[in-house]
């Protein structure tokens, strides 16, 4: 009953008009071919495979789940052709490395793509989504054997692969972490433990899955300090490279969750499995890291991708649902009732929608093109520049798309009223499905720590600055423009308020460390806003110059960052002073008081 | 796994300290026994039947859910015993008219006993809540010999009732309704259509159910003018009142829904069955709002209920979970780490819901006094004042409860991290059956524009003032008394506020009425904090008054109100703003540019 559409149009807007991508593709060798017509290509050729092959499995997916059966994991019914379907057209070699047989696109592009490979369909893309943060991470860390064993097949498709941190008694605090990592003669270690939550852990897609298990050595310091990662495939490939003997790995159980039903996650139980060292020993969180950093921009985009979806139906559901008739007159005379676009709210509802999903859309691409610069520019000062953007916004983009995404899918339920909570219609899995990506990859209160306490209190806001400077460049630009005031005023004011709210903190949390923890989730979403409140009024300003056109795609744009600023910047107004009331309201109170 | 506690202190600090219920009722002849004592012992004994047979019951009504056969339907196992436990205990009959059987306890009481029962199960409590809503209607309304027929077996809980009013093509605009009523020669009716969503609509606990069911007379206006209300009771009762000849209703299918799946929400097809009028011809809707008034109170209670419960289990979780060490110094160092509720924002997390909860029970038990005073009282302008009051503030209690609920469950569930999202920790369950709550019974939105165009602006805000005079003169007590400074001030400032915004709104809605629409979801979160403030504000007197006691308990109410006037109020400040962008964002948006 549901559509999904991919929106092509809007993201050649923020490819080509809002962020030139081509010129910036241009200036790193590795991605100089990348021209505007590639990018189009690939994107209505993939957002064709998401819509057509992807998101016809979204409903069923959920509705039968997996299974599992003395460790073998079944998915659900047509989620393994649609793998098979997906290597055929070469899709999961997109951005990866030609030295393994990767086509080499920037992640600019790849990352537009997972936002439409999500509006398909979130649990389906996992299985991918983890293969790939596995191949990142082997790629930076593994050794030279690991790799040429491993990374052509995890390329192609043919094999694939998981991430294992989680145990029972340890999530966010990976310095707890028990599985054991036994060194053997041969160079090779016994890794034993229990892994739980691992997405894709088991499932009859590929002939071999790879797992990327943080253990511990015998030797190892407590702590994060004395974690290691090792490689331990579910089958010991033959030296030919053929999956040899069955691994000491088995799938226990697979969880009953309230969303993502279609993927797998799987507890693991490593029974003396043999595995290899992947990088230093006692230096596995940092090669976690290469992954979790993609991977946190990955969930961002899960969040997007279903925001677009939901948006996308329930502006249908709103253009036909008849009900009531508008506060100031009758505008569909030939009907029982008006449709309910008509009423302000449902526009409110829909409007928040569409200006989270399209100021997200900006605000991501511009994050894989500050990605793409990080890896792949001659020059070392703007790799550096474009790492902090990178590092400072990554937790951004993951927490403030996902809580905008549980947000903007629950108002798409809430157009359709009863409907909505009815499963047929599809909303209600939006919402179940887009509630996990709050928590995992790191919650949003560690994502919100991550920005405040590391990304900027810790180098004393220097890549926050950075940021700020790109805002300020604008600003100083289109300052005196009297058509861009009602964006450039607020922005410039949020701007300024930032500032002053950083310093504060800073100077409190000098003195108590809780008082970052205290102001670190209302301080990232003020940040959020300043970061689409900037990309808002960069696409006013490019709407504004086609103001003449006939396509009322640049009016439509222009509507957007209006409701923008009038309806979801002043959020900011109350978080910053919630912010502002510090720690002592939630620390100055006894256990027993609770 | 789950626990629930009936929180019978909270419940009586409100009740005596805070608002001396037993004096307000002693003035009320009807409720003049309903002292202390007996409020005490009710609470004590309806808690025990909540958390010993209800909350058992949760769980596993959610997994097994209801089946459908033949238009037969099967609620979870237990589900029934439990009804006969509680008819068996006098249970339904509590707040009912003695006339009818009931035990003629005021409503004040019968609201703290809905929050217990929703924390134990909101999908079973549905079954008795429809039924007492359909009480209350036809008690209002129905004929002598309806009411001699019928309501003393729904009193009992012999015969069960349902509220019959969507259909496929209206929810909100029951003046689309289509089912047909034609007269037959005997006086009574024949009932044609098909009826959606209707909650408890068909099941196996009652030997007869009685729908009350929203129809139109052959010669009826269009619109909501033309719309009656009939009794449709599944068996015709033969002149003994025995069920007799079964009636042409039948269950045609339950939905599948995203929660509350332990209630069955059916399609009832209506072909021609016998029904007799209720009221007068098309003023059905009247009749069915006296039952509607009290069913929004209701799920209020549903989603305080969801809060409470969700809360404790997440403050268990949070005391016992250990991830990482405090910012601030080891706090366990005989464990691995520190348990999870030393970090703020798990405390933000704890606290918002706290204070939402307890804010939340006191707004409702003193609307519940309301409504007493409103249907009790000898005096008419007491009368009149009592039902004003709770005419502006019903769809409050509605609507910033139903949100605050979502949001609230929503926080448990992320106090659990990964686990939250796993069915068996139960929090997730939560969060599906509190979403409905925003919708059912008016969405969230209609009871805005309830709150906003109805209840404020029609009498030009006269209302309003009554509850703003309770404020002022809780203000001129303690204006100048320095300890309660940090509530009285922002109580003031919101109050003044709230002043201004209501009078700014009316001015721009006389001009335009889509100003009221689009300011309506925004206003009726304002007027939400403002009688929270006040009720916390109040909370705070009390617990300052014993502030040298040995209970920690006032210590504890002391620091959740600094949580919330630190925390939660300032919500209001980006409200206010936003509401004050007026209509133009939304409106001034063509069709083809969403």
């Amino acid at each position: 009953m549901a559509r999904y559409t991919p929106p092509l149009r809007d993201m050649q807007f923020v490819m080509h008009e809002l962020l030139d991508a081509e010129s910036i593709l241009k200036s790193l060798p590795a991605y100089a071919d990348t021209g505007r017509e590639l990018i189009d290509q690939v994107l209505e050729e993939g957002g064709k495979f998401c819509a057509e092959v992807l998101f016809p499995l979204n409903r069923s997916g959920d509705e039968e789940g997996c299974h599992w059966d003395d460790g073998a994991v079944t998915t659900p019914s047509g989620f393994r052709e649609a793998w098979e379907q997906f290597k055929a057209g070469g899709w999961p070699t997109l951005t990866c490395d030609p030295e393994y047989g990767g086509q080499g696109l920037p992640m600019t592009v790849g990352i537009a793509f997972q936002e439409m490979m999500n509006s398909g369909n979130q649990a389906w893309t996992m299985y991918p989504g983890l293969t790939h943060g596995a191949y990142s991470a082997l790629r930076a860390h593994g050794t030279p054997e690991q790799k040429s064993m491993y990374l052509p097949k995890i390329v192609s498709g043919q094999w694939m692969a998981t991430m294992c941190l989680t145990e029972p008694q340890c999530g966010t605090d990976l310095g707890i972490l028990r599985t054991k990592a036994e060194p053997q003669s041969d160079g090779s270690y016994r890794i034993t433990g229990n892994k739980i939550f691992i997405s894709s852990g088991e499932h009859d897609w590929a002939e071999n899955i790879v797992h990327l298990v943080l253990a511990r050595l015998p030797d190892a310091p407590s702590g994060t300090r004395g974690i290691s990662l090792f490689l331990v495939p579910k089958f010991v490939p033959d030296a030919d490279g053929s999956p040899g003997a069955r691994n000491a790995v088995r799938c226990s159980r697979i969880e009953e969750k309230m969303g993502i039903h279609g993927n797998a996650t799987c507890a693991l139980d490593f029974d003396g499995a043999v595995g290899t060292l992947v990088g230093e020993p006692n230096k596995g969180l940092q090669a976690m890291f290469v992954m979790m950093n993609a991977a946190r921009i990955g969930v961002g985009m899960q969040s997007l991708g279903l925001m677009e979806v939901a948006y996308q139906n329930s502006l249908d559901y709103a253009k036909e649902r008849l009900q009531m008739r508008s506060l100031t007159g009758v505008k569909a005379p030939d009907k029982p009732a008006d449709p309910i676009i008509v009423h302000p709210d449902v526009r409110r509802m829909l409007l928040t929608q569409k200006a989270w999903a399209e100021g997200s859309r900006a605000f991501a691409c511009w994050l894989g093109l500050q990605a793409d610069v990080a890896a792949a520019h001659p020059d070392a000062d703007e790799r550096a520049a474009a790492e902090d953007l990178l590092a400072l916004l990554t937790p951004v983009v993951k927490a403030f798309l996902t809580d905008n995404g549980f947000a903007s899918t629950n108002l798409a339920l809430q157009v359709y009223g009863g409907h909505g909570y009815i499963r047929e219609w599809g909303m209600e899995q939006y919402v179940r499905d887009a509630r996990i990506n709050m928590i995992y990859e790191g919650t949003n209160t560690i994502q919100s720590l991550d920005l405040l306490g590391r990304k900027v209190l810790l180098d004393s806001g220097a890549k926050l600055r950075k940021f700020g400077a790109l805002v300020d460049a604008f600003v100083e630009e289109h300052g005196t423009d009297d058509e861009m005031a009602e964006f450039v005023n607020p922005l410039t004011e949020l701007r300024q308020k930032v500032e002053k709210l950083t310093m504060e903190i800073g100077m409190k949390a000098l003195g108590n460390a809780d008082e970052a923890g205290a102001a670190a989730v209302d301080y990232l979403r003020v940040i959020g806003h300043l970061v689409l409140g900037y990309f808002w009024a960069r696409m006013a300003r490019v709407a504004l110059d086609r103001a003449d056109s006939d396509d009322a795609f640049y009016r439509a744009k222009l509507a957007t960052a209006r409701f923008y600023f009038a309806k979801l910047l002043p959020e900011t107004a109350g978080l910053i002073r919630s912010a502002r009331t510090g720690a002592a309201p939630l620390m100055n109170v006894e256990l027993d008081w609770f």
